[in-house]
């Protein structure tokens, strides 16, 4: 773990310029189609990807750890340098960061389900029937209006999609060593809220208040009449990236759970339109004010897990033109890479490594194409993806000696 | 260290099927024979493990960690996906264990050597003449015969080979914090058992009565009249292959030092022929009793430690017919692989990294034949041999996403 940190002591600070570009093709990596033996990157024609291949080092990214298929939570974080088996993200944080809260360091946060409950107050359905998500949300707009925050914490309340909502307490000791209260069974209630450990006995008490409330201005529902709490999590805050790096960054990207994975690690954040170009018109506008900026484009990886081969190929095609317009603006470095690979073969993400180009005046060149096969071969070797940062910086010029 | 861990928490338990099949050739490496500049496993005429390969993921295997030449014990701990830095096992546990003792956890183990000491008690002779092995096991039948244990402990004494001898103490609370009692010179009386804690002051105690009724028992041997304890360890006791893996697990292996590192990992433990198709005999027989079949063969370690190149390639080659019948059994991951390298040319376990063939239909293929050269521009990229585990479950559909 020591390693991902040692980016810390030789960053330069101050440096003005010599800009990172980190373009994310989600669910990047995939698998040979066997008709051609060719995957979904080899397969799409990228002329641009290609010609810029020949000027970088490439190098094949394993996420987390050979073998081990990340969520886009750690998968990103991985990218951004945090050791993801180090900052692990709750689910309750993971809930609250895929709406775009503004999570804070000591929020307390837990992901909920909105649940039918019988007369005796055991668990009908889990799910409350699946409501639609304007069912959910209303319910949510009516839990809120009901709601008395107990005294000494703000409590939020983010609808999710269907029976999914996110629950955030914020205050000051809010310890989080809390059981579930799902028992993962119908025919049985609620569990209470238990505290594991003495700092999260006053967590306990308030949860137990809040999840009470509810539970009163949900009574006269007819499907959604309770809750179940789980993946309770205290959101630590990280160290970010200015204070890490010594870079303002800014993300660029549409989905609420990469926008929130970015303002963790304390990315100034942009919504953006979907299409491709959207995203280089925004680093267009915005590339004098920052000096790193995360570009993240989601198709890729929604196409590998429909299972559409051709369409993830098409998905890759359609950023390839926007590859000479970022060049243009001349960053220092340009890295192209996915989180993960997502190969439509196998329609999930997969602990595949996944392909990386390095584009730097200071790149050991190796191949005449991005694809998997060069980049295995590559001057970066097969690497975690933890490193990835220390790679970009040190391209950047952005890291000093090691050592005299 | 974690991260060897890391697949605990997302190990899928309960799968049914999938079968893992683990094929060790032990000391598979090799070192190129400067007249034609191929290793023994390239020189080697294997067609069935060539067509294999172009449908599998190839790699290069670090055994324990860049330069270090791995025993037989952690080289197959590592294989295992125990970290066998964190899973030290003491020279007495190892002694204990390759002649196929059954350490239990809380079980005390030393290496003892016979040794020849003057009339004042001074060593003479480190290894008492090196005695044949015959000599040896008759000292220690008679020293078995005229002990008797301390009150509350039971006392195993394993003849190995020639001087060398494990001593196994069995009994509640033995810490084995011992200083050796081998001065390593000679001129100098063997030491006393130190304890250097407290919990291991009654161990020490009881292995001073042990060693004291030892040296009378041996009192009239001419060469054989003392012992020198070294190595003392206690045996932890590790989590197995079922509560880590979730799988149940069969060693096939014919040496004892190997089923006794089988047995440490909780894998059931046949004795079988030493010959190739003994091995897929038996694989054939329990293919539905186990989900893991861990096969070790012996030969391309012995030929490569006599220095015999073309043996070692023969070795090889004997193996390569049986491929085919383990591959008609359908596991769904097939790993033919090393514990290490024993290049022919260095006589000796070596810390060169081990050709990896991972067969599987999530492999990502990129060569077309298996040995050294494709094998460290395949896709696995040069791993840690600890990592082996996580990529064999993956393939096999074994465990979850890390993270949402």
């Amino acid at each position: 773990m020591s390693r991902a940190r040692l980016p810390d002591a030789v960053v330069e600070r101050g440096v003005e310029g010599k800009k990172i570009v980190l373009f994310v093709l989600d669910g990047l990596g995939g698998l040979p189609r066997p008709e051609t033996g060719l995957t979904e990157l080899e397969t799409a024609h990228t002329p641009h990807l290609d010609a810029l291949a020949r000027l970088s080092s490439l190098g094949a990214l394993i996420p987390v750890s050979p073998g081990i298929t990340p969520g886009s939570g750690p998968g990103h974080l991985s990218l951004f340098g945090y050791d993801p088996v180090e900052y692990v993200i709750g689910r309750g944080a993971l809930s609250a960061l895929g709406v775009g809260f503004d999570l804070r360091a000591g929020d307390l946060a837990a992901r909920l389900n909105l649940a039918t409950l019988d007369g005796e107050g055991r668990i009908l359905d889990r799910r409350a029937g699946r409501p639609s998500d304007e069912e959910g949300r209303r319910i949510v707009e009516k839990i809120r209006g009901g709601l008395e925050p107990p005294e000494g914490v703000e409590v939020f309340l983010e609808h999710e999609k269907e029976h999914r909502v996110a629950l955030i307490l914020r205050g000051k000791g809010l310890g989080a060593d809390l059981e579930d209260t799902d028992p993962q069974a119908t025919g049985v209630p609620p569990l209470p809220v238990r505290a594991l450990d003495q700092e999260s006995e006053r967590s306990a008490a308030l949860l137990e208040d809040v999840l009470g409330q509810m539970r009163a201005i949900m009574e006269d529902e007819p499907a959604a009449n309770g809750v179940l709490a789980r993946g309770f999590a205290a959101y630590e805050g990280y160290p970010g990236f200015l204070e890490r790096y010594g870079l303002r960054a800014l993300a660029v990207a549409q989905y609420p759970m990469y926008r929130g994975v970015a303002r963790l690690v304390g990315m100034d954040v942009l919504d953006i339109p979907a299409d491709p170009p959207g995203l280089v018109n925004v680093l267009e506008r915005h590339f004098q004010d920052y000096d790193f900026f995360f570009l993240h484009f989601k198709y890729p990886d929604s196409r590998g897990e429909d299972g559409d081969f051709q369409e993830k190929v098409k998905a890759i095609e359609s950023v390839d033109p926007l590859i000479p317009r970022i060049v243009e603006l001349g960053p220092e470095v340009l890295v192209v890479t996915g989180d993960h690979s997502t190969p439509a073969t196998f329609r999930a993400h997969s602990w595949h490594s996944v392909p990386v180009l390095l584009a730097s005046p200071w790149a050991r060149p190796s191949g005449v194409r991005f694809g998997e096969s060069e980049c295995r071969t590559g001057d970066l070797g097969t690497f975690e993806g933890k490193h990835l940062m220390a790679l970009a910086l040190a391209h950047a010029g952005r890291l000093a000696k090691f050592g005299a």
